[in-house]
Formats: structure tokens, C-alpha cells, sequence
């Protein structure tokens, strides 16, 4: 078992600041790497802003094992990605002659030419390496350890999945939750912060479903498999005694918008 | 019409990082704000980790005029939020007289007694003024330019609410969007790029709809409605003139998890 392995994401674009859009790609990204003992540990959005992206770069690459960013890599000249990526590196941004090919051959096969706008989705930060883009055309970029993926969702998870070898895992973490309809989580706050000081390497949410009264879902969260479902058992044991019962779950993944 | 107005969001919550739960408060906010003539500029994710939490906020607090937080605020041990935003602004964090009476009658017109979890729900940095819950009974909390907000969505956004009255807005921000089916964005992307340098004082973004070759969307924004109107146009002509048919709309909100 491994240390912890850590991430951040750096999310690009106006649209999703002006509430043009909404980000779908820090909650699939979240999912992905939980799943591969990977902790996202923090989430950025900058627009498309030179001096934004640089600076929020450079905060996150240092502190973290990976970081993705998603957005501003495509043919427009809102697209400025990889320029900044290139100048947090300080590096030039050159054009890649393995992008340059993909990108001929990709707009080739569909009759198209490759305009100047489309040529400038082959640069990329000095020394980079391609992610494949198994979508679209245009690649995404690694250098050191930040991946410039794109924003299109369909295209993100693409590249996502490309670059799986290059993600070491940590421990694999255990979740399992137990969910009471009904409890007020308020009331079952005190004996949880009891269970919380007893349960050792495990780490315990309390998530009420559409605030205080309407029931709580309680997660416990371990490396240590067994001493996550101890502590899951003594919540669910507490639930019974305040009279509600309680479902349990293995907590793989939930995606829910209206559940916190 | 005044100098523009700039926010941001911090959203605090292991179980966003971990893709338990998807985030909707960040994607409210900024709708709200835009539609009030404030931009948001930036939003951070971080876990329930008390540095974590104090670290984001004085990076944001003193960048821009408004700050939110959401989460945290409940009455489990998980809760940090109230306690780090103390320790933000270098002040201790106390019983909040007026809370407590608050949570006083809310439990008390339910038949519940104020537990000690209950009554960490009026705690508050010194010196903090209330925001009103309509929702719940323990309320939000200001201080400075700080808005301390619940995660529940729905208690978030009636927060918000309650807050109206102290944001003061900027100049609005006028956008008009042009969508054309099938026209891939890397094919209009030279002559946008002319025509954000003919565009002063508007912004022009470009969103492809589910990558290049199934269309785009164009958004041009500016405080001056009649320049971003005329961007609009110009984009509009292109997209005529390479055989593609413009659809306009007058851009106010638009949310959709597909497109970006």
C-alpha cells in the first residue's frame, strides 16, 4: 500500500463563472481518481485569463501529485491555454510536429484544411508530451505533472481515459454509508462526534438531505476497510437506538444533485 | 453606472472532492451575480481542512469586493466552516446572542431541546453580523465582505436571497449569443478572431457544441449593449456568408449540462 496520492484541477473558461455552463468535468474527475486511491483534494476556476491561469498553475503544481486542468484548448482566440501553461513552466509554447500531424491528418480525412486557427492547437509548452484525443482531433498536453485536457465533456473523459497508465494510485479508500430518513442530523450530531473520536484513520461526513429534519446520510471513509465498517456499524447501531432504521450502503460512487 | 464589481466562491466539502455529491451552488451564484452586475471571477473547492479553508479565504477576501462560502455550517463534527472563518480574520469564535435565539425557537417551536451540537450552530467570528435563514432555522454569517452560506442548495440559494440587499452591483453586462448548427468552430475561428479585434470593450467567447464540426455558439458581453449587439451581428454575417444559417438570442441565462 502506498502513500497518498493527491490532485488538484484548474478549470478554464468565462462561461462557466458567467453561469453560461455548467462544469460537469471536476465532478467526473472527482469520481475517476477517488476510484483509483487518488485524493482530489482541490478545484480552481479561473476565466480566460492569462495572468489567472499562470498564477493559479503555479499555486497548485507544486502541492499536488497531479494536476488536470480542462478548457482553452481549442482554435479560437478565447483559447490561451496552452500559452499560459507554457509561461507558469516558463517555457516557450512551439509547435509540436507529432500535434501538427495528428491535426493535418484528422481535418485531411474530412476534406477540411488546416486553417491558422486550427494550427494553433497543435502548440504546446516546450518538452511536452501529447495526451491522444480520441474524439476530436486536436491532443491534449502532459508537462511534468499537469495534464491540459480539454473542456468538452465527451473530450475530457476521452483523454481522461487515455492517460489512466500515467496515474499511480495510492490506497484504495473504503467508504460505506448509512443513510435515516427522518433523523435530524442535528440530533444525531453529538453521538457521532463520539463515534468520530473513537474511530481511528477513519474519516466521517454527515450530509443532510435537504437540511435538518428530512434524514442524514452519515459516510465513513477508511483505507482500512474494516475500520471503516466498524465505525459505519456503531452509526447505524445509534440510528436504531433514536428509533429509525437505518440502509446501508457500500459508497462506491453517488451522484446526485439535490442529496448533500 | 459604477466601476464593475468582482466575487468569488468558496466551496468547502469533502464530499464534493470525493464526486459523492455534485456542487449547484457555485453555478447559482454565478447566474445571481451576473444578472446583478457582479462577476464572478473565481471559485475554489476545498475539503473540510480547517488551513485549508483560512488559506483560501485570505487569498480571495482581499481580491475581490465580495467573498461566499458555502458550506459547513451545520451542526455535526465535520462543521469547521464558522471556526476557520474566525481564524481568518484573526478573531475568536463565539456564541452569537441573537443565534442562539434564534435556534432557541426554531427547536423549540418543533419540541426539540437545543442539543450542544444545536447551539455550535450560533457560533460565529466575533464581530459577525447574521444573514436570516428562511429555510432552517440556524442562519448564515457576515463578516466584512464575507458571506458565510449553508451548503444545502436549498438553503444556500435562500440565503442568498436574503443578502440582496447588500451587494451592490456594477454596470450590467449585455450578452448576445449566436448558435450555427454543423459549422465547426475551428472554421469560423480566423474570422473571429478579426472580429474581436474590431470589437472593443466586448468580450467574445466560443463554445463548440459537443467539440468541432456539430456547431457553436458565440456569446459577445459588454457593458455597452449596442457594441456587443453589433459583434453579435458581425458574427452573425460570417456564419451567413460560409453558408450557415445564425440563430440569435438575447443571451440572459442559460444552463445546460450538455453543451459548452
Amino acid at each position: 500500500m502506498s502513500a497518498e496520492k493527491t490532485a488538484a484541477i484548474l478549470v478554464i473558461g468565462d462561461e462557466l463563472l458567467t453561469g453560461r455552463t455548467r462544469d460537469v468535468n471536476m465532478h467526473h474527475l472527482a469520481g475517476w481518481l477517488n476510484a483509483r486511491g487518488v485524493a482530489l483534494r482541490e478545484a480552481r476556476f479561473v476565466g480566460d485569463d492569462h495572468d489567472a491561469i499562470v498564477s493559479a498553475l503555479n499555486a497548485l503544481r507544486p502541492r499536488y501529485d497531479y494536476v488536470f486542468t480542462s478548457g482553452g484548448i481549442g482554435p479560437t482566440h478565447d483559447d490561451i491555454t496552452a500559452e499560459a501553461v507554457a509561461a507558469a513552466f516558463g517555457v516557450p509554447c512551439v509547435e509540436h510536429p507529432e500535434a501538427i500531424r495528428l491535426i493535418e491528418a484528422w481535418y485531411g480525412a474530412r476534406g477540411e484544411d488546416v486553417t491558422p486557427a486550427r494550427r494553433r492547437m497543435a502548440r504546446a509548452p516546450q518538452g511536452a508530451e501529447l495526451i491522444p484525443n480520441p474524439v476530436s482531433g486536436a491532443p491534449g498536453i502532459r508537462i511534468g505533472n499537469v495534464f491540459v485536457m480539454a473542456g468538452v465533456p465527451r473530450i475530457f473523459q476521452g483523454m481522461l481515459a487515455a492517460v489512466e497508465r500515467s496515474i499511480e494510485g495510492g490506497a484504495r479508500i473504503h467508504a460505506r454509508a448509512v443513510t435515516a430518513l427522518r433523523l435530524p442530523e442535528s440530533r444525531i450530531a453529538d453521538a457521532l462526534r463520539e463515534i468520530q473520536a473513537q474511530a481511528e484513520g477513519v474519516i466521517i461526513g454527515s450530509y443532510p438531505i435537504e437540511g435538518d429534519f428530512k434524514g442524514v446520510t452519515i459516510v465513513a471513509r477508511s483505507a482500512d476497510e474494516a475500520a471503516a465498517e466498524k465505525a459505519a456499524a456503531a452509526v447505524a447501531r445509534t440510528m436504531r437506538e433514536m428509533g429509525f432504521e437505518p440502509e446501508m450502503a457500500d459508497h462506491r460512487q453517488k451522484s446526485d444533485d439535490k442529496a448533500r
